[in-house]
């Protein structure tokens, strides 16, 4: 019954198989002895199902993929044998009879709350623990074939997205009605509801439309433009802000399926482009034409970014390059995959070499305090020899 | 310039400080000297700003709401005073100078990775700590007029996308395109944009729409029907299903407004009801008939779901009462607030009395596996002699 429900690809045996090696080889570095894997995309990236339960993964032996329910459906998504537990009890026992947990457990100390990690401690009988979440996190940068395939057909629902916003985009209409028009078309081409962007507090919003001076107010999220949203209970997002003339409209939008997330921006306007944003629109052309040559395998991320800070300070747009004064952000791009803000971040901060596979948002953008802001947004695959677009959609400013 | 943007109601400064003092004689009992509050939506229900930044309430003293940014929107927000700080340094230096991290600090063990409470402790310099998360939640257990108002407010959005469904529900509709159709017209009446589980793992879509055999896959989410998703990496929500004829298709439906949250069920037939879904329907009029009766300040939580279970039992009807074999929950009812899972919890298991001011979804929902399921959900507010329903709306069976 259940292909009646969705068109998604199952993740093969052979690349589950893959992810959990790649694991193990950085936890036997990290002296881990065994995973202890609980936040719900991560044990979905290691066993291709999200039904309820935990994961161990031991350096050496097979990993244990306890589920409590469903188990029919786990069972028809996961490619590996699963354990049938009703109870945290029978998970302990099954551990103590096996006597495999002695060592150092690694859990995912970014996500997992201190009451969660309490009974996992319990369960699993350990003593000894220490950070595994920067290896699963590095696991997951590189991308495989088939992760870039799901990922080209979520960049195909925020293709078709974009398409739709060129029809319906309108003076005087509210940046809401914007946003509804387009996340119910987004949803009707099979994207899967929600964006996720990993840690407490991180909170993303499938679309975020801004005109004019919304897109300026610096936002709560770690993100250059996050709109002002319609309540202080959700300062981020569309606002009922009518969208006006001769401002950039900045239409954010992630698509998503099967748990992967694309996530680009385009510009529009009604009427002509005011003064004010020309020289930040140049600029942003200059910094994506740049990236589109230099960036490739061994390249540092922070000479990427460093690079573009260059184009903003040349073209006298420092103060205003990714943010203004308290809004303004310290990198230009993020990793993309099942999660809005995996690695690489490109940032002038933290070295770490672009490799082949790794998929990132690259996302220049000039913020004009009272103004508005201007900029682009795009998806780049690291290739053998460059970067490659996720999308062959134009990023011109798209007049209405 | 923030007038534009929404049509919230600013929270009544006497209300925070009110929220503050709920919380500091809870921390007397709990023998917890200053809280650490770090959960964006905990900061925003004690400050009126989700701004980035951390809170610390002494339990005598005046609390100290560090925002790191945005400061002046937080400023417009929050009715009591702002430090602004630019780094963790600040804070800590600040705290130092006062003097006033003496004794036990109160974290919120329920959400806080284990990362940032280690960030925390060292911000605070503190050394002996304890679960502040449960006088939290008692604190917004009961509503205030302010809230009840905002979700009246929330509950004016549900009513307005239902009689929507009405309009627009029709056969071979896909259960996404209906989700489509009524989360758009839900945004375009001011809905945040999202709904907010408490938790880890915790996520919740804005509508689900079932229909037929979608609404008895047990869901691996604590809910008793939660859609299967379009994807095993999101397993819950809506479908690509069509809508058939004779059996029941529910939606189910969160109104988000200021931050609270409103959640009813609605039960549609194309056709005529099949015979195996009668005995259920009457029973959840039944179960609905009986709790509008007889829940009332003092009553036991216990009791409601005992009750309930009675008639369902009584009908016949035990074992697809609240979900079917895996896919059971233990609850026919959860509070509501600015998170969908607060308290208090209508279950067989925890004893706790219903209080005035308590807001709670009741769900009795019946579950029979392979052909679908049928029920409702209403939500009630407990007054000073009853319960009331948020809306007046007809909960009918609703043929189309």
């Amino acid at each position: 019954m259940l292909e009646q429900i969705g068109a998604f690809d199952p993740i093969p045996r052979e690349e589950i198989l893959r992810r959990i090696d790649g694991l193990r080889s950085r936890m036997v570095e990290g002296q881990i002895d065994f995973a202890v894997i609980f936040q719900n995309v991560d044990r979905f990236y290691f066993t291709g199902t999200m039904q309820k339960g935990v994961v161990v993964v031991p350096v050496d032996g097979e990993p244990m993929v306890f589920v409590e329910k469903d188990i029919e459906r786990a069972r028809s998504e996961c490619p590996i044998n699963i354990v049938a537990i009703k109870s945290d009890k029978e998970i302990k026992d099954i551990l103590r009879d096996k006597g495999i947990l002695q060592g150092v457990a690694g859990f995912e100390f970014d996500v997992l709350p201190l009451t969660v990690f309490e009974r996992l401690k319990e369960v699993t009988g350990v003593h000894r623990y220490a950070d595994v979440s920067s290896f699963i996190k590095e696991v997951r940068v590189v991308k495989s074939a088939f992760e870039l395939e799901q990922m080209r057909k979520s960049a195909d629902i925020l293709s078709r997205v974009f398409a739709k916003a060129r029809q319906i985009i309108r003076e005087d209409a509210r940046e809401i009605d914007i946003d509804a028009e387009l996340t119910a078309e987004g949803r009707r081409l099979g994207h899967q509801g929600l964006l996720r962007m990993r840690g407490l507090n991180q909170e993303m919003m499938t679309i975020t439309v801004t005109s004019g001076f919304t897109a300026a107010v610096p936002s709560c999220a770690d993100v250059p433009i996050g709109g002002t949203g319609v309540t202080p209970a959700l300062p981020q997002g569309s606002s009922l802000k009518k969208i006006a003339r001769d401002v950039p409209v900045l239409i954010d939008y992630g698509g998503a399926y099967n748990g992967y997330i694309t996530d680009e921006t385009r510009a529009f306007v009604a009427g002509e482009l005011s003064e004010v944003f020309r020289k930040p629109y140049e600029a942003t052309r200059e910094i994506i034409a740049d990236v589109l040559t230099h960036a490739r395998p061994g390249v540092d991320c922070t000479e990427v970014f460093v690079r573009s800070h260059r184009i903003a300070k040349g073209a006298g747009l420092e103060d205003n390059f990714m943010g203004y004064g308290q809004g303004k952000v310290s990198f230009i791009g993020h990793g993309l995959g099942l999660e809005i803000n995996e690695l690489p971040v490109i940032t002038g901060r933290h070295h770490r070499l672009l490799k082949e596979g790794a998929v990132f948002a690259f996302e220049p953008k000039f913020v004009l305090p009272g103004h508005g802001a201007i900029g682009m947004e795009i998806d780049l695959v690291v290739t053998a020899s460059g970067v490659e677009r996720l999308t062959a959609d134009s990023i011109d400013l798209v007049y209405f």
